[in-house]
């Protein structure tokens, strides 16, 4: 997908939800169990229930990997669904991957060609021939970590290296990089406060954004420092909107918290571009 | 595994030499392709003929996630056929994973419990609550990047901070995590001359270092200022092994380069300590 097509669909669903499918098996309805693969089933009826109020469906890995074959099973039922019915949302494949080249080129096989996923999310630690080999895909996209949600993030991202912290580092030293066009970057919602120094490197990136929600980011002010004339933002919620409701009604309640979202976010737009 | 029994089996086999199971159906004898499963056919060919020889065996997830379900199948198989054959052999899972915690988590039950992996690669981006998820397993091994390999660790890694360097401070901070006890790092062969500076941060670690022979470190340099007491080193080779042949004597060149390694790690550790 090209980032034309995602700014298309942004702008025709009035949303820049990103819905992150974090399935966790005690967590999710328990009459789903019985399923021959209830990770699928849970996931096609978020989808499902979403897909008019989302543009993008982000998968964490990390979550598929921990079932195991089972789990991958599930990944790609999952990513094949989406592709094949509903082609125009974005899809993010959350793994946080990166390796020296010929190992990162792997990675990219892995997700880009045989899974086909529109983006990648990938660590920066390792420099650039360790994130090039992910650029190279056309109509692809790299979603660079930059300065995450979590606690963590104040260990090293924050860390001031030569009068500027290491993230602005990230995001300036892989603008040079070639296809950096096709780059995206993560920016924790929990940080509303350091958008303003973002936007300053990077005006026109999509900024893929976790933390809204049940780790206490606002929506409101990530959109206040962060939006740029194309939106440039991709909000996602994970359990907020996937556990919204553990009965045989999760679907419904997954769409009333999505429906949402989805309001804020086109009353945000109404405010921002007079649409 | 604990360390003791790690570094116990060091001493025994003279050896501290770790083999990269990195395998590329390219690259591998073209009469496996055959067979039903080639890549686990290829491992345990590889794994018979140079278990005595090294002391650690390393899948790079890359290459098995590359070919999907088959990938993850051919990587499940090999981790049971080392447990289960040569129950004393240290494993990693070169993975390089890190997420916000309750995700690392489950990278921590895929590779720690699902698939019994002694230890795992991460990355140190997200800080410290990325990591400790994994550390929390006893007898198990967290083994951090510090400074990689490639030429990429020139980016991020030896920017410095105020004269110290980000690699050091990924060093130091981690000390402090808990159950930093479990953790090891990787230090790239290529970069010989900074061991000096990194023995004086963690004098007492396990390295695990990649980068002898394909990608041009010396043996001999690194460990003249990487060993300690114990050893300390877990030396990587993967191509130069694996693919010492594409015949159908590969195992047998497989077995031949890793004996030239192991020879020398002996003499090495002979000078060294003296038996």
């Amino acid at each position: 997908m090209t980032t034309q097509q995602l700014i298309d669909q942004i702008q025709q669903k009035k949303s820049f939800l990103a819905v992150g499918l974090d399935v966790d098996l005690t967590k999710i309805p328990q009459h789903l169990l019985e399923l021959e693969d209830p990770i699928f089933e849970f996931n096609k009826a978020i989808i499902d229930a979403t897909h008019d109020l989302a543009v993008a469906y982000k998968p964490n890995v990390a979550f598929y990997e921990a079932y195991g074959l089972k789990g991958w099973t599930s990944l790609q039922k999952t990513i094949n669904y989406i592709n094949s019915t509903y082609p125009d949302i974005f899809t993010i494949a959350d793994a946080k991957r990166g390796d020296i080249g010929n190992t990162s080129a792997m990675y990219a096989k892995a997700f880009f060609e045989d899974l086909n996923f529109d983006s990648i999310t990938v660590a920066p630690y390792m420099g650039k021939d360790s994130v090039e080999p992910f650029l190279a895909f056309k109509s692809k996209h790299t979603i660079m970590l930059a300065l995450t949600s979590n606690e963590g993030a104040f260990d090293f991202q924050t860390l001031n290296l030569n009068g500027k912290e290491l993230y602005k580092q990230v995001l300036e030293i892989s603008k040079n990089w070639k296809n950096s066009e096709n780059l995206m970057y993560v920016v924790g919602a929990t940080k509303a406060e350091y958008f303003t120094e973002i936007r300053k490197i990077v005006p026109d990136s999509f900024l893929l954004v976790p933390g809204v929600g049940a780790q206490g980011g606002s929506l409101a002010e990530v959109c206040k420092y962060g939006m740029n004339a194309n939106v440039g933002l991709l909000i996602n919620s994970s359990r907020a909107i996937i556990y919204a409701s553990n009965g045989t009604d999760f679907a419904d309640k997954a769409r009333t918290e999505a429906l949402k979202m989805q309001q804020e976010m086109e009353q945000i737009m109404s405010l921002k571009f007079n649409v």
